[in-house]
């Protein structure tokens, strides 16, 4: 197929930094290359591709030194999406709604993978004024504010086979990695390690929206031995920061749409206790691949269960649930279906357990 | 014609409180209903209009308790339009740019004036991405940073005739009338008060943006006992506090688009001692309207002068050339000509001085 790939402009494709909506543009692009698709990526220009790179700016808007305005950029490549749609048999946004309006009348060579959190009030506004536009979850939990929506899909993500190998979780340590954010509960993650009497090691920025929130709520706390604060780390040591721990912590209080972190530690053969809130029931499976805890204690109680967990069964349900290779092969279902307007299409012969998930919700 | 006007949905038409591009959106559709156009007006439904309104959403975003996500009720807006825009002559946006994308297609059924200052560092690529979208200014100043983009015509603001009557000027005082913010230059306004000991009063609102300077530079200066702070006022007591006033004072250090105060004061017959940035030397005639300073020294010296002027020149001046019957009807002369391609009408056969203002830009 020909296959437009929208990305949004805030961080390259892959981002430099922090990003997960551009990093898994970048994944799904890489591996719709790999399946002799041809692809052409509208994204930054500082994106790494193997598709055909568009680019309405030279650098991901989150960087230089001037402020951009991301909206003019923003809208200077979906015009030129827009001039070239006819090209593609298949648009697929990840933008949220900025592009309803001028894709209204072709929404049927159109996709969009909402990413973000769904909860938001005037979110019901647009989705009932673009009620043509198929659109495409990341998990059921996060549907849930917009379940009557025009879902055609939910695709769970997917990261390259490759991208990290099985650790041994002999570090020792719990982990805590992503944002420093009352969200992610990097304090209750701390009490857990304490209550479980295990040293925690918190790999995780600190946005400047949240520079009060770690220096009242946080900092305090790292006073304590077992608790090592150790900054924000880059891709390239997430792999041996998983795969060294005995479990990673996700004590979430929010409805997270996804949660990469939790197929990343996946990927490393290491169990996640994790509270379970939003899309966690759906990638956690309890008592194989980590523990679904509603409580401190609860948590704490899991650690030791969770170092008794089989490492390389977690890396496998890995490598069946969540490859970028499963990911894409879904997109592709799905592609082929909003093509035929949204009506099942005929399932593959083989369905592997992967492709089954990605069409569950389509059968509602 | 059968005409569209598409206002910003912050505020209601006429606001309830501050906002200019709403202000001027509602004279014009008011004046375009009287000239006989038949005008659909797209905007916030608390609006009050004599055109035919439509809304999508019942209130001015600014209002009400929860904060409005505001792209989606643009998005929104601009769908509602497009689908209808087969059943109008000229679709008029006061949105800046947020539609280009959507009706780059039709542009030449379109007119979008744009209201703000256009020295932002990102304006120019939107405008070389959408060189097809015929653009109006409100004063040749304003369009001095991108003097290259599709001009078609530039209309200077107006008033109702009847809005404002002359006033006396009997007050004794300077009146100060906005915005506490610096580029508005409430400090030299005092400053100028006290070189020319003459009472000055300042109604202002003060944003939350704007309260640090405000209890900083400004709230220590309000100890002089002639300087009189009497904060926000309403529109119908603007009327009375410029008609009493012996000069207006508009000491701006910013490339003011327009400054519809100016020409407020022009109406009641009040002589404006202003800095001479963006739009000011287009809209006061110095020497009969009121005076275009360099500093606040020149700017006391001018006081005792402006206090000569004939208030009912001024009052004719602003007749001549600021009503919005004469705005409404230059817009009327450019939707002409925005539907034959942008290419220059046949000058009306007795063309009124404010027509040829409006005018002024489009035979360059």
């Amino acid at each position: 197929m020909k296959i437009a790939q929208v990305s949004p402009l805030y961080e390259s494709c892959p981002p430099r930094f922090y990003g997960g909506t551009e990093r898994i543009v970048y994944y799904l692009t890489e591996e719709l290359v790999r399946l002799g698709h041809e692809v052409t990526l509208f994204a930054s220009g500082d994106s790494c591709t193997s598709a055909v790179l568009e680019a309405p700016c030279e650098q991901a808007l989150r960087l230089g030194e001037a402020r951009k305005d991301s909206l003019i950029y923003h809208l200077t490549m979906l015009h030129r999406v827009r001039r070239r749609a006819a090209e593609f048999d298949l648009i697929h946004f990840h933008l949220d709604y900025l592009h309803f309006p001028l894709f209204a009348e072709c929404w049927d060579r159109t996709l969009t993978t909402l990413h973000g959190r769904l909860d938001l009030p005037d979110l019901p506004v647009i989705m009932r004024e673009f009620p043509m536009m198929p659109l495409v979850s990341i998990s059921a939990a996060q549907q849930t504010p917009l379940c009557w929506a025009n879902w055609i899909g939910r695709i769970l993500h997917g990261l390259p086979r490759d991208l990290h190998c099985l650790g041994s979780g002999d570090g020792g340590y719990l982990a805590f990695l992503g944002r420093i954010a009352p969200e992610k509960g990097p304090d209750r993650a701390i009490a857990i390690a304490r209550a479980a009497d295990v040293p925690l090691q918190i790999a995780a920025k600190v946005d400047p929206v949240d520079h009060d929130y770690f220096e009242h709520a946080i900092a305090p706390l790292l006073q304590d031995p077992l608790i090592e604060f150790i900054g924000e780390i880059d891709e390239n040591e997430k792999g041996g920061f998983l795969g060294d721990a005995a479990a990673l912590l996700f004590p979430i209080d929010w409805p997270e749409p996804f949660g990469l972190v939790l197929i990343e530690a996946m990927a490393t053969g290491t169990p996640v206790i994790a509270f379970g809130c939003g899309s966690v029931p759906e990638i956690i499976e309890d008592g194989v691949t980590g523990f679904i805890v509603d409580d401190i204690t609860a948590a704490a109680a899991a650690v030791p269960l969770a170092r008794q967990l089989d490492r390389a069964t977690i890396r496998r349900r890995f490598e069946e649930r969540f490859t970028a290779d499963r990911m894409a092969r879904d997109y592709v279902t799905l592609y082929q279906r909003a093509r035929l307007g949204g009506t099942p299409v005929v399932e593959p012969k083989q369905p592997t357990f992967a492709a089954a998930e990605g069409l569950a919700q389509a059968a509602e």
